[in-house]
């Protein structure tokens, strides 16, 4: 599953900094064959109907190569920053997608001073 | 222009971080109408004819809202934190799409101990 | 809600064409401020435990430009065609994200011949 | 090369059909090893010192499966099709990513009545 890494309350409209990974207490794999796709995250505020998506990051590199799979020099490991403001409180949502094994979702309540 | 900064010597095939962001010296907009909207990490290795895409990273997040452009209660910054690992030295390129002002694009050589 | 257009039988392993688009009866806006930022598809074989991604299909251009929102010279309409080939019957699923509205879904059954 | 596949004159503010795709005439493999990762389409009209992006749009499936490489029961094909409206003649950018071969690019004029 993502995980969802920030402070539990943040400062109104300032950045703050989103760690999303999967797999902090077992490793997922990384090969051409078998990897993690993308992580996406989400944030609905306290009262709203929608969510907002805060950003969409893909991992591209997994050892892919002319000399054949798991010979390339770049893999992309499934962990991402992002620096979103937000000027309420509510709750982010991440979902990631394995290549092989679909969509996986995690959620943090996240405060507004 | 995009800057791109990590370590400039890394450990061949361990994990290390990237953060690519926009404007260090003077900032970039960021509203509803005029806002970074993705960038893009490549890697080419010494010797390599071709670049792999590290990642693909989109700031979705705008202020855009119901009530109107830039009312949205969460905003994504044109910052991004990822976490590649390379079995050789070579060169970071980095692109970036504002949704206005076109591509940017910019380099930064790295090398493996 | 996103709309799949394509054959409800299918030939294995043969591309067919699906077309995915928004508000078939009612259009949805397509401005600077309000409209479908992507499309996502997915396919769960019959049996299978997990969908796999067929594709995520960015709408970049919504008329932004330095003279203002809505002045600009290309508008990309909330419609993609792409061409996925399948081995076995199953179910296709579209989720499409409006920037204000949030994230909506539709699923098509489709048949193996 | 990707092959932009659309009318050379189109009416202006109508939203018309393009088709981009790989290997028109040499077909491009589509493994989990080796396949075309994504498309995108820019657009420079007339006059415009920047081109806007008009899509994006990433081939997911590969053949990819808990079973091994190339067991999966979806491959999406890289051809995909798009619907821009343009309100002034210019020039239409495709790129595409091979995951082993890098970035290609293409390049078609189009006319506004």
């Amino acid at each position: 599953m993502p995980v969802i890494e920030c402070s539990d309350q943040v400062k109104k409209d300032e950045i703050f900094e989103v760690r999303v990974a999967l797999g902090k207490e077992v490793a997922h794999p990384n090969t051409t064959e078998h990897h993690i796709r993308w992580i996406q995250l989400f944030f609905r505020g306290d009262g709203d109907k929608f969510p907002y998506q805060v950003g969409h990051f893909e991992f591209s590199a997994h050892g892919e190569a002319i000399d054949g799979p798991n010979k390339g020099p770049v893999y992309t490991h499934h962990s991402v920053g992002a620096s979103p403001k937000i000027s309420k409180s509510g709750v982010l949502y991440a979902t990631a997608l394995c290549n092989i094994h679909g969509l996986w979702e995690s959620v943090k309540e996240i405060k507004v001073k």
